[in-house]
């Protein structure tokens, strides 16, 4: 095969690169760049120079930032008496997306796993204890994973936390709004059937 | 919904303008572009200002290309008695891929279709006409899409090309590779019977 364009070969194996985005999608991609105007091409690949060179991590929750505190930890109309501790940086958008949460988050950045060698002194949890020593807290909220990982990282957090008079929940496990009963599968009825909450 | 990176966002919003691309693949991508090294990062920026930047279309076929004239027309080892004429520039890269043609390319950018206002005169169809008038061609190969616009665009240029005396063909219309002979839309299947090849 012989290509017409290094320049549109090239773009095309860069976007292949990033996740979801395969051969036929980077080179859509690439064709669609064709198209656009230049300014509009030249302030994408600026945002991913501008990411790489700008973000950091919160020193309060470990999630990411663009200052030392994040707009988050720093924004004083929040509950500061209830944390959140989520696995990645992601899940905090996540949660903020959904509008129910209005206090504190803690970014772990992974989960307790023993088989990929990754044990609590690898994970960003040393700093939320020495918060739940210090401030005034009314409550943590684990919202991490219904998985083996997940779950022990719960229990592993919950151990730690509740000896100091913290009450430690768990987001609710059970069946997604919207979904047909007939497609779950046994696991999460269990989970279902055991948080049940009366109506 | 507070957001903990205006850089984070912003190259959400950049990245969700392109095709197949929405908010959450978006969200997905700018995550996995914190955990690159921030070279590869500039690497994917560098590849779109390029293609901006030196693209061109070439003066020959009016495909895309690096030079005043594309890879494929300036090559020597190519039939250069025989011309595919395709939609856009994109249509050169999948029939390369398919390897079955070595011959010239023609890209008239565009289809006519009198519903969008786009007539023969808005497309590179002129230097088709004058390529087919000056060159000894055997074949003008039409490779346009089995839709109403590309059956019309196709008829118009057989009717202006073949009184040259030249023999204009059109790749066959019929039933995918691979397909279930059960799930094949009836035009389809008529198209393959009246298309039929003696074996």
């Amino acid at each position: 095969m012989t290509t017409p364009s290094v320049y549109l070969d090239r773009v095309t194996r860069e976007l292949s690169k990033l996740p979801g985005i395969g051969n036929k999608s980077a080179s859509r991609i690439a064709f669609h760049l064709l198209k656009m105007g230049k300014p509009e091409v030249e302030n994408i690949a600026a945002s991913m120079i501008d990411l790489k060179n700008n973000i950091r991590t919160c020193v309060e929750c470990g999630g990411i930032s663009d200052m030392e505190i994040c707009s988050l930890c720093s924004d004083t109309g929040r509950d500061r008496g209830t944390i959140c501790v989520v696995e990645g940086a992601r899940d905090v958008l996540n949660i903020e997306a959904s509008g129910e949460f209005r206090g504190l988050y803690h970014v772990l950045s992974g989960l307790i796993s023993p088989l990929d060698g990754i044990g609590p002194e690898d994970l960003n949890i040393s700093t939320l204890v020495k918060k739940c020593g210090i401030r005034e807290l009314d409550e943590v909220i684990m919202a991490l994973s219904p998985t083996i990982e997940g779950d022990a990282t719960t229990l592993y957090l919950a151990s730690l936390i509740s000896p100091l008079g913290i009450k430690v929940t768990r987001i609710a496990h059970g069946l997604p709004v919207g979904c047909d009963l007939e497609y779950v599968d046994n696991a999460t009825l269990a989970k279902s059937i055991e948080g049940r909450v009366r109506i």
